[in-house]
């Protein structure tokens, strides 16, 4: 069913564990046998939550820390087979506003942290969440890896350095690493507070509250991942090396319009309305246009590939939010 | 003779400006009847020299302190037309050793200056010195902008996120910015007293005292800029909006291989040896082999071209440091 090893009795690290795509991979790990280990600062305005984690807490450890702290991290890395590196700042507008704590989590931390391995474990594997948004705005669709760089914003700009860090010190000092460059993910234990971490989060709430929600633009073409294909793909990268000093998209299985989204979630929700508005001058700027990604280095090379349509997905996680509503807001 | 406004009167601020490039700059404007303040942190590692500006001391003002010193920097960019921001950790092995450092030159003491300039001085053009080490091993030659940046230094990473503050700060906030990638840089006034800045430093200072020196591997191609054309491309690009948001290669009138190199110096100094000597083994993971720039970009846009070629750059590099070694140990 899926050709990575077992991680049965592995000694596993997730940074931003109780967050999003943490908790949904820990509770996968948790179900292959592994010995987990959840770091995560429980910042309110980042993606952490401990409900996240419910029906697994006594069977992970978790430690509440901020990969900016150098001590802990030094600490916490030591004995690990695995580190799924996916703590980060992920809000564009809060990079823009204080562009040094973006700077700090997404660059200067994922140094201290491969400094951390390369001088106390450096046989660790480390899988690191990098984003398409490092891309900036498309010359060509899809886009794939060899794709120019050319971030629009200051969080763009800090990934990008956190995910060569990881590249460099696989390629220099031999600390087995490679990144994943996601897409739109969503699925079960996102925020949907706010927009903090995708637009999707925030229509899904105000769904589920019987609320309309706001489009902007509309005919921007996105692709999705939902979020156990991440899992899948964390997991295959960590247990292949070849996947060591490479770097993959990940992607959907198809492409929509920003309004078809919308569409197919007030289906998937059996109602619901929602407005479009034009996108806001401010951020006219910063547009990047139409993308979606090529992921077919991922699939040759790792033999990855999304499972679940975007339909089927976003009605999962209707129903997951539905059920849990109070616990995210 | 030359099509870059005047800069006469004109207020320019100059980061790094009693290092190498930014003392042949400050002596260029100064000429030019500009009113020039230097800004350089004297780290006995890094290029600074006050016998660098000897002749113009009474004609620049000069101001000792570190680009990471947010407050002497909030200061120093008000009322300024020009910031030439040369000002960087340029060693390969320092960053490698102490990355934390690099990247705080490197890195967030740009983007402090970039804040500094967005609510102090909106109004100011910025020429960021950006590097060719952010490509990487070429994928093909010559390299034009367009080549993927994959850094293969910490140096290189740190300054590849420094370039890209500029351009999304000119892109975002119109803060008119742009980075000219630097080639190896020569001339007068450069560090000859370690291979830190460069290696063609140390070998000039060991032929001038009658020393064999020390040339690693020997058949790499590289192009060389003279100072002097530097500071020209400074100059055309701090003038012309047609750069703003612009990356530029620098580049040199033809290529040669590091053998060739070491006996054009020799012939340039009437005399001396050097030593083949094989690439390190411990260099060899992050040999990039062959580059040299395509800077046609510049050439067409701003109408740069170099016009010193290397054997008369050479001889009168070798002519400066004749007389003045004493004042570069």
């Amino acid at each position: 069913m899926n050709n990575y090893p077992t991680y049965a009795h592995s000694k596993v690290l997730i940074t931003g564990g109780l967050g999003f795509i943490g908790s949904n991979l820990a509770r996968r790990l948790v179900e292959l046998g592994a010995q987990v280990t959840l770091v995560d600062s429980l910042i309110p305005e980042y993606g952490g939550n401990l409900f996240n984690i419910a029906g697994i807490e006594d069977r992970v450890r978790v430690n509440i820390s901020d990969v900016r702290d150098e001590h802990s991290m030094k600490y916490l890395v030591q004995g690990q087979a695995y580190l799924f590196n996916l703590a980060g700042q992920t809000s564009h507008m809060d990079s823009m506003e204080d562009p040094f704590t973006d700077l700090e989590i997404n660059a200067r931390a994922q140094l201290s942290i491969l400094e951390a391995c390369r001088k106390y474990n450096p046989g660790i594997k480390v899988v690191f969440a990098s984003t398409r948004q490092i891309y900036g705005k498309p010359d060509r669709l899809p886009v794939d890896e060899g794709h120019p760089l050319r971030p629009v914003d200051v969080n763009g700009i800090n990934k990008m350095a956190g995910e060569w860090y990881h590249i460099l010190y696989n390629n220099v000092y031999d600390i087995r690493a490679c990144a994943l460059r996601l897409t739109n993910t969503y699925g079960p234990r996102m925020r949907i507070k706010d927009a903090r971490q995708t637009f999707l989060g925030i229509w899904i709430r105000l769904l589920i509250e019987g609320q309309p929600f706001e489009v902007w633009g509309g005919e921007q073409l996105r692709d999705f991942t939902y979020v156990d294909d991440v899992v899948e793909a964390l997991l295959l990268a960590a247990g292949d090396d070849q996947a060591n000093g490479q770097v993959y998209n990940l992607g959907g299985d198809g492409v929509v319009s920003l309004a078809k989204l919308a569409e197919m979630t007030v289906a998937a929700n059996k109602g619901g309305n929602f407005v479009l508005r034009q996108f806001p001058a401010e951020r006219k700027r910063i547009d990047i246009g139409d993308y979606y990604a090529d992921w077919r280095l991922m699939q040759q090379q790792l033999g990855w590939q999304p499972h679940i349509g975007l339909a089927e997905g976003l009605r999962r996680t209707l129903d997951y939010f539905r059920a849990t509503l109070k616990d995210y807001l």
